[in-house]
């Protein structure tokens, strides 16, 4: 670890006051999610029925460019933000890279990552609605806690289907949602007529994260003032995490310098779009030239390997078609640490984006993530989590590069959320007990020549 | 959870350039260390074997009432510090009371406690006197986390005794260790004489403190180039941890209040000097009337229920004599979560303090602490460290006498550590199979008649 350290935080007034709605300046419009039924586009009436409503016009919102943070949601905001930007000298000296390393650092959050932003948000709106009571699914845990702590916050219930297999495996992030008071039910479970239907079928079955959705989604179709709620994937989720890159954008300002590469990991990408948007509209608007790397797993691939289409967002096909770079709906990923990376398609805005080549992905092997996030933890005394542990392995391999070109450029990448509950993970590791997992094109296209395909 | 939230951090410039040696303004002063043998005070000369020459002379300073925080020390502290001061506004309005809650969080340092605070001290005057080596022990392993953080930092190698009990029943923190690169070893073991010593007579001995302690000591005894290092009870140890309490009095001032009574709680008493001696130095040399509660568990109450004398500070009795407030060094408490109060003794500084009646104690059963604990999560979104638990609990009784008498006090606590690697610990409150433990004054007559009295 190195004893030279540089963070950059900004006064209390500095705080972002609105969000960053890039679909406003996209050069393509991302396309618009499709009814199943009927195929056509849906508007945000049709998304009442589970959405709160301010959340579901921000979901279609292609005109608004900036959306005012209401103050509430400012507030809390303030009780754990700005987030630090960190200046890596540890991890250059380390590599030996001409390039100069910044991490913005969303881990210091009361849940310990960047999934809180949108949970205060998503609970917020729910409750100024008159909601009571709120849902979700969650795999290893971090989206639940952080929706947990902020329907604490607002004075809402809150109930998470916690897929079975995390729910018995990892009791520390279950055990955080109840400390918070969460209802939290291990899925497929017998709550509900979808978890009823699978277990019926298979009562061993361990449940994946389209178990949970559909747990969730039932619920709040069914029961009186609840809204079902989502950590990801959809474009309101990616808008609410742009408090990151804004408040990015003046911590670099205050270091004198500007990102030449931006990267996040990427799961459904929220926490990649709130990082780097508010830095590529100065692609679009004024001829900045950023690289935006988003880093994913080699066992879930969707932006390196996938394919552009019409897709559910979830493994049963209840919610609407999406278009998305997608590995299809039915693809289940190995059981990689990076729980949050599990998932098999892109967001909208986002897959527009990298089929207009505004963006670019990198797959990231478990074996080069972990690697990363050791150096990273011993280099700068920050145990990352597993998935931003794909970040930082992407932006070593872009500092090495820099090393071998002889440049100094400005690397910027989001660290969004520590590995304290991820232990396990990381002593499988130290132990060598874990492995790589590489999904072969061919295997995705057989998956894919199973789906319907509308484009 | 409140919606309403304050908290205060104090610019860069601010951050203390000196730690606060109570010692020197004491209107008594605390008696000396004495060699077991001759029974004579030892000078720091006599420490050199085992401490860096300078943490020596800390320890035994009792004339400068302040110390320079190394420049280096400084430039580290400045990564996580100043850590906030923030008013409860949450759990002030659960409880219905008039008091002003404030706690100091140190739970943001990177290794999620104020332990860091000391052992970047500790680290940084063994590399700057050339040695290469610390070792150290740890029970449930927070001590020994910062120390591999600080060692890391400073490019020392660390080898850390973990009781083996914790070794194998905590492997979070076991393997947070390992992932800063410290060497761990589950004490007793067979790489000293001392372990080698015990495993020969108990081949399935589960370890303490008293025999972590014996086998670091001894490595740092038998190693070139090697010292041992302590995370609390002695002198220079608590003057690290000034810091925090140095910063709190500032940001005291930017809130426009002093408290009336400061509460932290207590296992060796860094922790409490840290917050509370910064505050002390007003009631001795200005007048102030200020409170200071040391919060310790009804299963180790040696403030509450032990009696001052000449001590080892540790099981086997190899360190020096100490005027401690004690249970008596062959003390075992009960196995209860909260790993860091699990000790027989009190420091000199806050016996003597204790005995000149400048501070009180209070002790807190188990499920007390863990009903605050519940309660503060849920009402200012941070799951506290099982310690830090108590000092909750004895804050929401003064906040509870405050609401009975109708008293607007100011209450300030701290914070010093986060709960997410103690999460199985909530676990088990929330499923009602955690009881309390109770220290009987004759179990503690019984254990002090087979001491050597010396005062």
């Amino acid at each position: 670890m190195s004893e030279q350290q540089k963070r950059y935080t900004l006064p209390e007034d500095q705080i972002p006051r609105q969000w960053f709605n890039i679909a406003a300046v996209m050069p393509t419009k991302p396309l618009p999610p499709l009814n199943p039924k009927t195929k056509q586009p849906m508007t945000a009436e049709d998304l009442y029925p589970i959405f709160a409503e301010e959340l579901a016009r921000q979901e279609l919102n292609v005109s608004d460019a900036w959306i005012d943070i209401p103050e509430p949601v400012r507030n809390i905001y303030k009780s754990y933000r700005s987030t630090p930007l960190v200046r890596a000298y540890g991890l250059e000296k380390a590599l030996g890279t001409p390039a100069h390393i910044y991490f913005k650092n969303e881990s210091v959050s009361p849940v310990g990552s960047h999934k809180l932003n949108s949970a205060l948000a998503q609970a917020y709106y729910c409750k100024q609605q008159g909601v009571t009571n709120v849902t979700t699914e969650t795999g290893a845990g971090q989206w639940g806690c952080a929706l947990a702590y902020a329907a604490s916050i607002f004075g809402l219930e809150a109930a998470v289907y916690q897929v079975k297999i995390s729910y018995n495996q990892k009791p520390y992030r279950r055990a955080i949602m109840q400390t918070f008071g969460a209802q939290v039910t291990a899925s497929p479970s017998m709550s509900t007529r979808a978890g009823k239907d699978i277990l019926t079928r298979d009562p061993n079955n361990q449940g994946s994260l389209g178990t949970a959705i559909s747990e969730a989604v039932e619920l709040a179709m069914t029961t009186p003032n609840c809204k079902y709620t989502l950590g990801s994937v959809l474009s309101h989720v990616t808008l609410h995490q742009t408090v990151i890159g804004l408040e990015a954008e003046k911590q670099m300002e205050m270091a004198g310098e500007y990102p030449d590469v931006v990267i996040a990991c990427f799961g459904g990408g929220s926490n990649f779009g709130g990082i780097a948007f508010p830095f590529m509209r100065h692609n679009i608007q004024d001829g900045k030239k950023t690289r935006f790397v988003a880093a994913e797993p080699t066992s879930c691939p969707k932006l390196t390997h996938g394919v552009f289409q019409y897709d559910f967002g979830d493994v049963a096909g209840y919610t609407p078609l999406l278009p998305m770079f997608t590995l299809g709906h039915n693809f289940m990923p190995a059981n990689i640490h990076a729980g949050g990376l599990r998932y098999h398609g892109a967001g909208v805005i986002v897959s527009q984006l990298l089929k207009d080549k505004l963006m670019e992905g990198a797959d990231i092997p478990q074996l080069e993530s972990f690697k990363a996030g050791l150096l990273f933890a011993r280099t700068e005394g920050i145990i990352p989590a597993p998935e931003s542990c794909h970040a930082i392995a992407a932006a070593i391999r872009e500092a090495n590069r820099c090393k071998q070109e002889g440049k100094e450029e400005v690397l910027l990448f989001n660290l969004s959320g520590h590995g304290l509950i991820d232990m396990s993970a990381y002593d499988q590791y130290l132990s060598g007990s874990l492995q790589d997992y590489i999904v072969s094109d061919e295997e995705i296209k057989n998956n894919l020549d199973q789906i319907e395909k509308i484009i």
